[in-house]
């Protein structure tokens, strides 16, 4: 695929062209460094926004849900989507109320999901997805029999139109803002960090927490460790 | 407002009932401890879905954007929406692939935005929309001129028609898988934590930053400093 974003009106950035990017790593780091995104389907003419799980393979994004959810069945039956995934790196304090702003990285994707049926596919999705929402766990644990394929939706869309937003860096006063303004002004960094594995209350005493768990890197830019309070 | 949710077909949650809450104070106290929402809207016939920052009065969701943006425009044009709220607080590490999950609190809001028009009132929206965001931040910057106003749209959702759910503790395994397994399960918690304030080059050198900032409470629940790694 193509390695510029945004082909299409939809998914063109008008609003803050300067915070669009058109490098199609962009959308791939934003994506491999978030958990969840949330998805947008037209049900009985109204919109309905969820939040799920997703996982990437190259320019398929992989969502999934159970079989009872009337949105999932709604894009499965080909209605168009929308999936979002926004990540908050800070708070942008500002000399005005106007120009205060957050630091993010943000995608828009727009297609149409297909309903993945076939069984070797959808396995391939579900490693996906489980890849990314919980590296190791596919090889470590027990992987999906049929019942449970069977109860579990998964739906590909197609990266192909996107568009990314990216904010960084200090605010942007108004000169008179900057020359009169008598407090601090900059950017308070918002972090995630994963704090300590809490064990299941069945698991025997003493089992010890494997590395792609205690070990597990933060998600998006790793913050230094002095800098975190 | 009656203190209970889900008063429509549309927000009563259907798929995992059991994760249902029907308390309004758990709408607030998530809404309370996140920063952005997910707002969708269709156009054209198709869903689109925005991250946007938003505040809460009472059972008012408040929601601004640039004047710009087509998706906003809709919306203040009477179109129904849909706002997701969602804070993930940690990974579900299961026996199984299918019995991992999240940790997590989401809120999906129903209903149709007005635009707010009456100039004190739109004040009142992006105060509230500051106090969340940046508290404090609407008293000690410069508060929006009519130009600046003149470039906001602010809508207003009414929370009646909301949904909430929450999943906490650890994985609900198969018994067999219980017994069978030999690896470690449990959950890891995320956590959402400020960084060090990173001062506007703009700034004259030595300019405190003031505890609003420098001291700002993490949000969601606050993580014990000794289970932060």
């Amino acid at each position: 695929m193509d390695d510029q974003l945004s082909p299409t009106t939809r998914s063109t950035v008008r609003r803050g062209r300067k915070r669009a990017q058109t490098d199609r790593h962009q959308l791939y780091d934003l994506l491999d460094s978030c958990l969840i995104c949330h998805l947008g389907i037209v049900l009985d003419g109204a919109p309905v926004v969820l939040p799920t799980g997703y996982g990437r393979d190259g320019d398929t994004l992989y969502v999934h849900g159970s079989t009872g959810s009337a949105s999932l069945a709604a894009a499965t039956a080909g209605a168009p989507v929308s999936v979002a995934v926004t990540r908050v790196d800070g708070i942008v304090y500002a000399r005005s109320v106007f120009h205060h702003s957050m630091n993010y990285s943000s995608a828009v994707v727009h297609g149409t999901a297909t309903a993945v049926t076939d069984p070797a596919v959808k396995l391939h999705g579900l490693r996906v997805l489980t890849e990314h929402i919980v590296p190791g766990s596919w090889e470590h644990t027990r992987q999906p029999n049929r019942k449970e394929l069977a109860a579990t939706h998964v739906l590909a869309l197609s990266l192909r139109e996107a568009s990314v937003k990216l904010r960084s860096g200090p605010p942007n006063d108004e000169d008179d803002d900057v020359a009169g303004h008598r407090e601090w002004a900059g950017v308070l960094p918002l972090h995630q960090v994963w704090g300590t594995p809490e064990p299941c209350p069945l698991l025997p005493a003493g089992r010890a927490v494997p590395p792609r768990i205690a070990e597990r890197p933060v998600l998006g830019a790793r913050p230094d460790p002095e800098m975190v309070r």
